[in-house]
């Protein structure tokens, strides 16, 4: 199965079909696809949530140590968990131990959605403004500037970010398109520092953090072991959600998230090398803008 | 005196004048500046160290938490320090505490020097490529492209950054130009994780990582209560100075720097609010860059 269709099961769940979730959940048996958006409602059911449920914390805190096994994929540690064979040799190990180790690096280019309405009453009627139509042009040309073959383009399913996709999807034409739930704007987790504008309720936090934590954990990993080439990955979404990959992916506080800001339409490049160190290239790129069109609505 | 005025007799240190120290020491009353270079040999001789040197740490742990006076500027600790005299009522404490509070933001512009000759023998030597005047000149005019008048264009005294410095200054004429050795390239604090080809001796952090930390001290802060209006400050030096620089102003473990990576000539814009919130608006913007004049040298 190609890496663009094994995206597309694990998230374009339109049809809400449990089919296709056992499709994914076959193809990626390292990862427990979230089963999201059965109802066809929009919210997701958080099935993800139930692996991590039992712990008192989500998130580790952070302490400028780095835990090279974040994200579940270092190859000792996989061998050790499946209890490899008696019989098997240590040449044999070292060959198994090549089968598991990711070869590729991800480059993960996470863009924020246009300036969009919003006076709308719904998600639906917060749409994209004319200058965030515009927005969506330049960060398209830029994307496809940058001369590399595009994987995939995945993009949360509100308005906003959807439409902002379907425009920058015109300057990679053939990159398939795919939408998810879990990347919906939300409440990662409290601010620290607080700000007294913003106070959501402590069920948003419930809701959202987990939510957006599955987010993180589905998307920014190393490369399976299968996956020869680097890769190419533009995700579409929200403010709050760069903000808190950003922190969780580079082990600071995740509390921190407010402590960065980022422009409509900006890019924010992650790499991810294959033994698990993670780079932020860019956070909140939008010099390919003129100042005029710079918002941060 | 003006802000442009006692940024430079706290830097411009050519002449290496005691007399110029010493007027910058009465007009900072709050502010140690380290006496730095007066041998001229470009080794600095950190004064500034001493105000630490007793504390077994030199930056705090990162915890989640911030420390909202962090740059102990927080009236109410710096009237309390001050022991506020017996006899003035609360109406005259309430008064004393806006004298010290800050009404305005301060914009740093952290620049990265542009590409340059790494086959120099020395810091003379390693003068601006061709691309790196190039790169130097598109950074002044995205920078002057945004529309702010700029206080203070200041430089670390190493050679590229000079050069950078010099280049961009053309773009914003009349705007001071202030060397500053802090600012100089080095090695702040071993990072976390390690990486195999980039080992300093420990001698190396021991002395840059003082160095580093007390150029933070000096440019990083909200602004004094005397400033009136919001303030725009361009400060071109070295990756290593800038990624420990944002992770000490958001509060984020230092030993985190090298989780970040700075293209040449890129623009990173810290924003310090009068209430000491600090937000990064942008770490390594070079979107106004053609993607081939990228580089990351």
């Amino acid at each position: 199965m190609s890496y663009r269709k094994a995206v597309q099961l694990a998230c374009g769940l339109a049809g809400g079909s449990v089919a296709l979730l056992a499709a994914a959940a076959v193809s990626h048996s390292r990862r427990k696809p979230a089963g999201e958006d059965r109802s066809g409602s929009g919210i997701p059911v958080l099935q993800a949530a139930q692996s991590w449920a039992g712990n008192t914390t989500l998130v580790p805190p952070a302490t400028g140590q780095w835990d090279s096994n974040w994200d579940k994929r270092e190859p000792p540690l996989i061998i050790n968990s499946r209890k490899v064979d008696q019989e098997t040799g240590e040449e044999n190990l070292t060959s198994q131990l090549e089968n598991y180790k990711a070869k590729a690096s991800r480059h993960i280019f996470l863009i924020r959605h246009s300036q969009y309405n919003q006076n709308g009453q719904n998600d639906k009627e917060r749409t994209l403004t004319a200058l965030g139509r515009e927005q969506a042009e330049l960060t398209g040309q830029r994307l496809v500037s940058l001369g590399v073959n595009y994987d995939v383009l995945i993009h949360s399913s509100m308005t906003r970010a959807r439409e902002t996709a379907e425009i920058i999807s015109r300057y990679i034409p053939g990159v398939e398109k795919v939408s998810c739930d879990l990347l919906r704007e939300g409440a990662p987790i409290q601010p620290v520092p607080p700000i007294s504008h913003w106070k959501p309720e402590a069920v948003q936090y419930h809701e959202d953090g987990a939510r957006i934590e599955a987010a993180f954990r589905r998307y920014i990993h190393r490369a399976e072991a299968k996956q020869e080439k680097d890769s190419y990955e533009i995700i579409v979404c929200h403010a709050n959600v760069i903000r808190y990959i950003v922190c969780r992916a580079l082990q600071f506080p995740p509390e921190g998230w407010l402590r960065m800001c980022l422009n409509n339409g900006s890019i924010t490049w992650l790499t991810i090398r294959p033994n698990g160190r993670v780079s932020l290239r860019t956070l909140g790129d939008s010099g390919f803008m003129p100042p005029d069109k710079l918002t941060r609505s």
